[in-house]
């Protein structure tokens, strides 16, 4: 069984999933492009995966072809969904049992799309799985936190390139969360009851030189302190807690600025590997402040040594810089000669 | 010139460094295996780097060949040396001025050389050279922290395949290392005077399982909490502040156990791609306590969303199953069926 564990010294937590372990020659990085006739998520291979959970389809019985998103328990999950959770703290041994939930959000059907080349229709459509899939799970008391997430490409650590997202319930909150959360909370108190996203949002939109689009209900941004070259923050510019929470008329705006921004990267950067995730409140609300957001990170440079040593960040493209290109305002950053 | 920027929210800091910068289509991970003819650390290429800070040769002139060990100033150095260090805080903007070290310490003069190969004289040549730059370069009372790290491999984010170690020095002292001096402070006061990190090398002696190798003056473990597949810490047994108070006769036996340990990596994993990075007491030294070590973190799997997401790992393989493989003990995982 899995097992979350606490670093000696720092308050990073790991998952030991052994599940997913395999023999120490097959741990090398490698090239695998999932071949159609293989894919589990096309059309016909629908037994290739656990029972689906949820699905659109207009007709036809479960677990087979004539959907257009299907969600789906990960085969091979970092956490399971059986057991209660356990916490134990054993000298400088701190521990909680891996419990939690694994999903697959398989996005269309066609094995070689992109959201970025998707109606907008059909990310409307992933983003309502998305909200079914976390309501649904919300309900189990057990799962403290829940991440939705994509990763795209192999080397942002897709190993089907079939497009498709994932969901990760966790037994407790993540460490970026909490800090997230507590900066929230204190930005509230020491200003007497403004929101600090809200105070982003307003600020780059004065600011403008780091937006990189706007439409009537969200705001894409670079980031003051993006740690990735061409990292992209997209949020509610009204306040709003929890992604959960999205409006049905909210869904069309944010379908259009996903497909906006991740277009923008795809035609700058000749369609980078990426990952996104939505960070969205805990799902114990009592007394929460939280202002949720989806944020985008290309994968275009190498995390080295120096930032596992120092959890610091080396960013060569100018935040400014980035969003003018993202924008189409300049061809080239303006810091090369 | 660089800036570091603090992200709006959390503690996280980036630098923001266009000094590298490159143009939007030059930003995808690219395979280059540095060819010796164009290599800047070989023989008769002395000219190709700025002129050396340190070396060690038996005869000749700087910047010519015949050294065992050369350091010289990063070419395309992430911070800058010259300057002031100026702080602001203007609204949600945070930044410090990106003035700092970033230097190389070419570890032989052999391109296809590896640490584990090297001779025990050879590593010690490499240990005497990271304290000997970390002497001169902390008297800079602009810097805060030094790091001393190793990328080995593309995949690690070496850029050049000749053996080499960076440093980089930082204005500030970066969040990983403030989180672990705020915890072996913590755990001095609650224990009216233990070192955390000596109680992690006694309580790990006793257990033994998660040990991988061990000598007169240092201990190899598979931490309880290892990120990443593998992930290896040396410490020193007995209580010592700082890396760079290293005795003269510690260097053998560091040499030896760093030797060992990757040698280890190196069999069983067919020459991972790693990363290995010291952690010494920051720059002011005023009540500070700390106990230095050396991370080894070979790069087996991808971070992607979920890690990015939340700050949680996901670790496949289990520690204990690690250090027995290291150590020899089985041939695969007992998770393995």
């Amino acid at each position: 069984m899995p097992e979350l564990r606490k670093d000696y010294v720092t308050d990073t937590w790991v998952v030991i999933s052994p599940a997913r372990s395999k023999r120490p020659g097959d741990f090398r990085i490698r090239s695998t492009p999932t071949d159609p006739e293989k894919c589990p998520f096309c059309y016909g291979h629908e037994h290739m995966t656990p029972p689906e959970l949820l699905a659109y389809r207009r007709e036809g019985p479960p677990n087979s072809p004539g959907w257009w998103i299907r969600c789906v328990p990960n085969k091979f999950p970092a956490l399971t969904s059986e057991g209660e959770v356990h916490r134990r703290v054993n000298q400088l041994f701190h521990s909680v049992s891996g419990v939690g939930a694994h999903e697959i959000i398989v996005e269309a059907p066609e094995h070689d799309g992109h959201l970025a080349n998707f109606s907008d229709f059909q990310v409307q459509e992933v983003i309502t799985a998305y909200k079914q899939r976390y309501l649904d799970l919300i309900r189990d008391k057990r799962f403290k936190y829940i991440l939705i997430f994509k990763n795209h490409g192999e080397r942002a650590g897709a190993s089907i390139s079939h497009p498709h997202s994932q969901l990760i319930a966790t037994p407790i909150v993540p460490r970026r969360i909490m800090e997230e959360v507590n900066a929230v909370h204190r930005f509230y108190e020491t200003t007497g009851g403004s929101c600090l996203y809200c105070e982003i949002v307003e600020t780059e939109l004065e600011e403008g030189t780091r937006v990189v689009a706007e439409n009537e209900a969200f705001l894409a941004l670079s980031p003051y302190a993006a740690r990735f070259p061409f990292e992209t923050w997209i949020l509610p510019k009204a306040h709003e807690m929890a992604f959960e929470d999205l409006a049905d008329g909210e869904r069309t705006p944010l379908a259009r600025m996903t497909k906006d921004v991740l277009g923008r990267m795809h035609r700058l950067l000749d369609d980078p590997p990426f990952n996104y995730y939505i960070h969205t409140a805990p799902c114990d609300r009592k007394e929460m402040r939280y202002h949720w957001h989806l944020e985008i990170t290309p994968r275009l440079t190498e995390i080295a040594g120096f930032e596992r040593g120092t959890g610091f960040y080396i960013n060569p493209v100018v935040p400014e810089d980035a969003a003018a290109l993202l924008r189409g305002d300049v061809k080239v950053p303006s810091s090369v000669p």
